[in-house]
């Protein structure tokens, strides 16, 4: 399956309130995307923690947790040269949403998790291409359009994970009920700008 | 200060009993490092998380987090070399031992963070460079060599970072009661071969 072909699990596409809200925005949805790309090494950390014997699992999500921090950190050159101070921003119910839908027990939880963590980079990478495309401001388009194709790598990454430690039929069957909830979440927009709002 | 005259902060050298127990035990220890790059590299993210608003510290931070989970590929690539399988390992005392010392209380507890993590780094740049200096393997001889100038750098940071936030009167004070507490917790030699038994 290609890379493109798995995008189509995103059970809706952005509505262009979204996109009307974020570009309203830059300075909010920079300042959000930090975090973003701070919890999303994070999450990738905890999950080498909690699986320290997967040795694929680890040496993939190494290599993911190394290339967020590295937009974590190009991000916050963006925050520093716009003026923006970093600091903390309410997460939108996204995280919490989707969090609720991984089961608790092994192995299931690890699936879950893994395909959750693939429907947040998809997600990432539609929204970050649609930031591309709409940004009126010519550099910081630009970078966006950088970035989405790391997010579509890593959502590569986590099915290929998903897919080394279950069997692909149980893959298949189990993203479509998650990314159902995961468009669901997104239905009403957020009032407060985020990359997930 | 310089960086060499902040090592003299370890009230104690390591004894000749740990690089004996340690070259006896080369494949433990290079799991354990593993471990520990890890570790560092969490540590480090869980700082970013805690104090988001605090640039200085964030932006010096993701640069470690980065420099740990670089090694963590390294050692993990020695580990595939020896055919070492990764796996979970138990951690010694030392860890819990000096977390035990940091208060609970803003802002001590950010001094005491930043303190406990110099002391770390500190301890594992003169681990590193027993290592390099006794280690029979030429090869991962040098490989520890090129990792002790980072530790090095690492509680260089630690330090500049606590004196950002902290009078250096403050610092200077509160560094021997914990170095004195990271000496005597290295006094009995953990039984099972560790970078910190």
């Amino acid at each position: 399956m290609t890379v493109l072909a798995k995008i189509k699990f995103l059970q809706q596409p952005t509505s262009p309130a979204w996109v009307e809200q974020a570009i309203a925005n830059l300075d909010t949805i920079l300042l959000d995307h930090s975090h973003c790309e701070r919890k999303a090494a994070g999450v990738a950390l905890n999950l080498m923690f909690r699986y320290p014997s997967n040795s694929k699992l680890v040496r993939m999500l190494t290599a993911i947790a190394q290339e967020e921090l590295e937009h974590f950190e190009l991000v916050n050159q963006w925050l520093e040269r716009r003026g923006i101070a970093l600091g903390p921003l309410a997460a939108p119910p996204y995280g919490v949403g989707l969090n609720a839908q991984i089961r608790k027990q092994e192995p299931e939880r690890l699936l879950d998790t893994l395909l959750v963590c693939g429907l947040i980079e998809a997600r990432s990478h539609e929204r970050l291409g649609l930031l591309a495309q709409h940004c009126p401001e010519p550099e910081l388009a630009q970078f966006y359009g950088g970035l989405m194709a790391s997010e579509a790598r890593h959502y590569g990454i986590y099915w290929i994970l998903a897919t080394t430690y279950f069997p692909e039929e149980q893959v298949k069957q189990r993203l479509p009920k998650l990314a159902i909830v995961e468009s669901k979440l997104l239905e009403t927009l957020h009032p407060e700008p985020r990359i997930h709002s």
